[in-house]
């Protein structure tokens, strides 16, 4: 069977494709406009100059209660010599916002007032003309511009548009944007009950992040059924889509790549022109910009993070340009790199990252850069541009990050470097429960990472379990070791069972460690630096067995999860991690050994509030229920200093 | 006729009624929640963590397009020495994102597979484990942690859930706020024609300020019709929205202060308690805090700004605290006032300040602090709060900001500060209309306040209209005098009328200056460094008339249109301004004067992009066609530079 492959065109670069894209299609919606009530159009943009039609006040009125009176006739009041008004002649009784009866252009405050008896007051001192009065048009006069054109209606803006008299504003019409699913594999999860998905087939959701992603940059989306790999059928979606008067641009995701089952290409090519295909950006190479009955047709990559870039670098400005808008910025904040990230040269790569504030620098971690992680921009607090003339970002300067939390919400989050254990979950769970606003973030790069991460500053706590060979006590000889002369606080935060995970049955009759030397038996490891790697090492030494004896020996995981899922999935027979792990996938469970998880802080740390509710939910019931439940834990140390 | 009024009880700080207010209420909605569709679930917050409940991917995916072999099958293969691979049998052709073939455990990218025939390709490479496949769980893991509880759900987010398997999520219910507005004097436009408004009478529009901003801060709101000032329909208002299992809260809008007239703080005393009555904040000083039912009801005060910030500083942070969120804080940034910001001691501040960055500083102008006044809000880029301790800020050190405006369109925005001419709000919208993303902000303090500001460093422009009494030029004698040795450059943004305005059929036969100096002739004045206030003084000397003369000398507006609503209105029978502000209110006109109004910009930022897009846009036809249509403008010379 012969396979016909797309080919990519001259790779664009993302300012170029950009340009093509705001230049080619800027005007396609101009001046659609709509009148809509004044309250509603909070969050819609003016479509023209907003002049008032009432001036606010539209009358003079007491600014404070009291009495309004003719400045002139207050004159000559004075402590020895008091004057008296008469109510209701030249004295009138009125309270803030009440209109100044004709004849009076000022108010006295009822504190400086004297009742003489129902019919009089008296005063002590006179007032100036226009004191305590809102003038009419103090606010706003009629006829002066309120509110250039393209201005973003805001809750406040209500306030002065009624005011004004305005009841009904003029406003641009939404952009409407038709997302059309493609792709054989995807299943619709309205239909499909997920248990009868098979292998190879996958739940659609980008045409829903895109959706939201559209609702949020100021359109409409209208999404269609979603169509299999069939150039026909996508190229007969894109002709109606088009051919709405009311719909301004057109995405089809899935199939934009150059695979012989990616039909976006074909299908714009069939009726209108490809003006981008491939971009040399990365997440979000794959995309195509098109060009049909002089509307936008973008095919968006698959790939989730991919599709989330394609998007927001090529799709999210020309809805802002069309909303009158600057292009979208995000606010941006120096960061430095906790590691080198290397990246490819000749691409714009935009790294995920986990940033912390650590004393006093705001620090940043790359997550995994998988374009099909969803996670890895779920978990994001920015995103680190790395040019395409740069192989990298090294960690000896800041670089610029753009943030996707707000910067209180990274303030008040706790960085935890180092081993994997899923009582971690729980922990950022229970402080989101016990505490008011912190949040806790989690980097696995093992035990040793962990006390790396403590050396180099860029970290609140370490997660370790470190075994010392000679005397079997884990973590303080290596605290000492790597860590010594630093003042430092370590909680533990439990014991757990480490061991086998395997199939469950246990097909493969796995005993025990000493069965990772046969050749029918395959194990997933943990990375080098890793407690369970360093545990496994030192177990396996003890056995005599060499690295090279245990198939799989080099491939590598950075969690528990990960490694149980490796076993579950059949890529291997056997892996060494947490009964937790193998519980909540339902794996069979060996037992190696109960070990002891420590928890070390900065003594700086220590007395924060951040630090001090994390100490608090450590050693909170809830949180230690909620620990045994998962198995394999104990817990009756929890909380302790370890000395 | 005798007034009841209220006390107020002792006033609270406003860190201390915050306290009240959360310590009282913040248990009242907990653990109200609803199930929504995950792709609803956008800008909800999770009530329960969220685990995963399918892995992702759910199975070995190819992550190119290639083919997929067996690894152990390709080993051995070289350039020199190519390895045959039959189709079919070991390898089989995937397209990014099929499932593996049984019994394969790697990609090989096409790009680097020959085509041998229809059933054999041929590589000249081999390919290692697992190399180019997505594992199974690489992304999510079943029963992992995705989202910890309260967390809020992003477009990104709705991704990870639908992956995950989780076509629904528990959320938690946006808190119910119910809103009464109050006072005898409001009117309902949607009931009432405009036209048909007394004096005294004004345009409701807190209730639709407090709702948008109930959605916005996540609630959902109520609004019930307004009432007037009667205790017993207030009382029974309340008592019905309490009694509402759905209502968690209620603002009663106006009415709160201590007046006779209002039955607020009655009305919740009358059924329950009042915590607390009256805070040292200002704008919004005379907020209640009630609890009726155990539920909070706030006494919201009339003043547009008061009400904003009353809900800002007491209401918001309830709603987040019941949404699980920290308080809501908004970036802060460094400003430097461009002049001392005065503050009463004892209160807390709130003052409205328009922000710009002037070469490398932020700087910072106070806008009016009436609590009137909507404007100043609705105009704000940011809030410089004085604590209560203060007397007020001063200009030799930064201060901090609370940014109403993301920073970079506070970037984009061009400072113009000098004299009011109605031709600047056309500038701010051609600019608008022509540019893409550029602000004009002016602030008005006349002619020698934009020469001053200039000086000083704090704005971009300023605009300026100088008599010189000794050779009847504008404008260059007084830059030289009080710039000289700076590097500027100076435009002609128009040539204007100036005289007098007078009511439509000038009932007094107002002719000329001459007549201010009679006993019945009230003028409305401009403030001092005003350049029409120097024209004044200069005709007024030529006249020999001295300031004592002229009645109502000593009252100051800023604006032309402020001096034009007080004639309307009646609060002066004449006022030297500007032909279009006379004619956009309809008065009659008494020419004095053409004088020409000048921009000065420094040299140093002519030649950025933002002054460049404002002088193309003065140099513009659509700007001079729309100046000529005001009336009173001539635009011959528009956009020459002055020498």
């Amino acid at each position: 069977m012969a396979h016909k492959r797309n080919v990519y065109l001259q790779m664009t670069s993302l300012e170029a494709a950009r340009e093509i894209v705001l230049d080619t299609f800027h005007e396609t919606i101009r001046g659609t406009t709509e009148m809509v009530a004044t309250p509603e159009a909070v969050g819609r943009i003016l479509a023209e100059p907003v002049t008032a039609k009432f001036s606010s006040p539209h009358f003079h009125a007491a600014a404070m209660d009291g009495i309004a009176v003719a400045a002139k006739a207050t004159y000559g009041a004075h402590e020895s010599r008091p004057k008296q008004l008469r109510l209701g002649i030249d004295a009138f009784h009125v309270n803030t916002g009440h209109v100044l009866p004709e004849g009076t252009d000022a108010v006295i405050m009822i504190e400086q007032v004297q009742e003489v008896d129902g019919k009089q007051v008296q005063i002590e001192a006179p007032a100036f003309p226009w004191q305590h009065v809102r003038k009419m048009g103090e606010d706003i006069v009629a006829t002066e511009l309120l509110f250039a054109r393209h201005h973003r209606v805001t809750p406040y803006c209500v306030g002065a548009l009624l005011s004004a008299g305005l009841f009904e504003v003029s406003v641009l019409c939404r952009p409407k944007v038709t997302i059309i699913p493609t792709g054989s594999e995807l299943v619709d999860w309205r239909k499909t009950p997920p248990e009868e998905m098979a292998p190879g087939q996958v739940i659609e959701s980008n045409a829903y992040v895109l959706s939201a992603m559209v609702e949020a940059a100021g359109g409409v989306c209208e999404q269609v059924e979603k169509l299999g790999d069939d150039h026909d059928a996508i190229a007969a979606e894109i002709r109606r889509a088009v051919a709405d008067e009311q719909v301004h641009a057109v995405l089809v995701t899935g199939g934009s790549s150059a695979g012989s089952e990616d039909f976006a290409r074909g299908a714009i090519v069939a009726q209108g022109d490809v003006l981008v295909h491939g971009v040399t950006m990365m997440p979000g190479k794959p995309v195509i910009v098109g060009s049909v009955s002089r509307k936008p047709v973008f095919g968006i990559p698959g790939y989730p993070v991919s599709a989330i870039m394609a998007f927001e670098q090529l799709v999210a400005p020309l809805l802002a340009r069309w909303l009158g808008q600057p292009e979208p910025q995000r606010p941006q904040i120096d960061v430095v790199p906790t590691r080198k990230i290397a990246s490819k040269l000749g691409v714009e790569e935009f790294v995920r990252v986990k940033i912390g504030k650590v004393g006093e620098n705001m620090v940043a971690t790359a997550l995994p850069r998988g374009a099909g992680q969803i996670t890895s921009i779920t978990e994001a607090d920015g995103i680190v541009r790395i040019p395409a003339h740069l192989e990298g970002v090294n960690t000896d300067q800041p670089v610029k990050a753009e943030l996707l939390k707000d910067v209180g919400q990274i303030d008040r989050t706790i960085m935890i470097v180092g081993s994997h254990d899923n009582t971690l979950d729980l922990l950022a769970d229970e402080l989101r429960a016990q505490s008011s606003g912190f949040n806790l973030s989690s980097s696995h790069v093992g035990s040793m990472g962990g006390l790396m991460a403590i050396k180099r500053g860029v970290c609140h706590a370490a997660g370790v379990h470190l075994l010392d060979e000679n005397d079997g006590t884990y973590n303080i000889s290596y605290v000492q070791k790597y860590l010594g002369g630093m003042d430092l606080c370590m909680i533990q935060l439990v014991l757990r069972d480490q061991g086998l995970m395997v199939p469950k049955g246990n097909p493969k009759m796995i005993g025990g460690l000493e069965d990772l030397a046969r050749d029918d038996v395959h194990l997933i490891n943990r990375q080098g630096g890793s407690g369970t790697r360093i545990l496994l090492d030192y177990r396996l030494k003890q056995l005599s067995i060499t690295p090279d004896e245990v198939s799989g020996y080099r491939n590598e995981e950075f969690t528990h999860m990960a490694v149980a899922a490796a076993v579950l999935s059949g890529a291997a027979d056997v892996g060494l991690g947490i009964q937790a792990a193998a519980r909540a996938l339902d794996l069979d469970f060996i037992p190696v050994v109960t070990e002891q998880y420590d928890v070390v802080i900065p003594a700086q740390y220590v007395d924060t509030p951040a630090i001090q509710s994390l100490l608090n939910v450590i050693r909170s019931d809830e949180f230690k229920v909620r620990v045994n439940a998962l198995g394999g834990y104990h817990t009756k140390r929890t909380g302790e200093v370890v000395t």
